[in-house]
């Protein structure tokens, strides 16, 4: 029965990256060359990106459109600041290798990431309604549930998807 | 000083959909045009946007690139799951508003979200190293920080950008 907690599809990892070369941040073709090289990194299948350079000194945003969800990036040179998402699913990925890229290319001072599992489809709640255990509603899932948090610099790959 | 530990760059909903009619979740054009609404209601300006159906019964993935940051797709029809992901940077976006527009649209049995904060410009430890409450190195912040969570199904404004 355990193995119902730990099914879910992908894995998000939610990147704060502090501390970067102003000029990297400004730099479309390279952020895009970087993200597409990290989604690689990460065992993806790029299908499609979009990247956008704003006015003057500001910065770039751009997404990178794999078959295994997507990874981004939102920069404000201004602060040396780009926020990433490396979003992938399958157990053929890993989004800590693009995360790794990332950082070798950006050289960040201070990385923060919070990985969130996507898609989890056994939570308790509904495994214990479904044995009988609660009377609750489907709404209170709503009001408690969270897409299972965790943080580090290297979180490792917690739990895969599989089939009972 | 209360003020900074309140100044970050945007809100990230990460939503998890649960329940949605298969049908809806493999239709591009339909999914597309929501997104595009729901970028509209959250106050953001549409930059560009990447959709992709794959291969027969399976889901879709879509990004909005918005000039406030993104907003994505990826669905699961055999699950009745959507991942959705809506990042809006300023004081003049709320991303709640984008969710409200999907919840009506795609009617999940069941949503989960939580808010992180992205582009914290202060945060604790730094603040206390530079009024000299603590001798640590900056590769602290690397293990111990997160991006402000936030969980709930309607968690309103939290604290907004401002500088001081």
């Amino acid at each position: 029965m355990g193995g119902h907690f730990s099914r879910f599809l992908g894995r998000h990892l939610v990147c704060e990256l502090h501390g970067i070369s102003p000029g990297l941040l400004r730099d479309k073709e390279l952020l895009r060359n970087i993200l597409l090289r990290a989604a690689e990194a990460s065992g993806s299948t790029v299908v499609g990106d979009y990247f956008y350079k704003f006015e003057g000194d500001m910065g770039v945003t751009g997404v990178v459109v794999v078959a295994e969800s997507h990874l981004s990036i939102h920069t404000w040179p201004e602060y040396g600041y780009a926020a990433v998402d490396v979003f992938t699913c399958g157990t053929h990925t890993d989004p800590w290798r693009a995360l790794e890229l990332l950082r070798d290319e950006l050289k960040p001072e201070r990385v923060e990431v919070t990985e969130m599992t996507r898609g989890v489809l056994e939570q308790p709640q509904q495994l214990a309604e479904r044995i009988g255990l609660l009377a609750l509603g489907s709404q209170v899932d709503s009001r408690v549930a969270h897409p299972g948090v965790r943080h580090g610099l290297r979180g490792g790959a917690g739990a895969v998807l599989r089939e009972d």
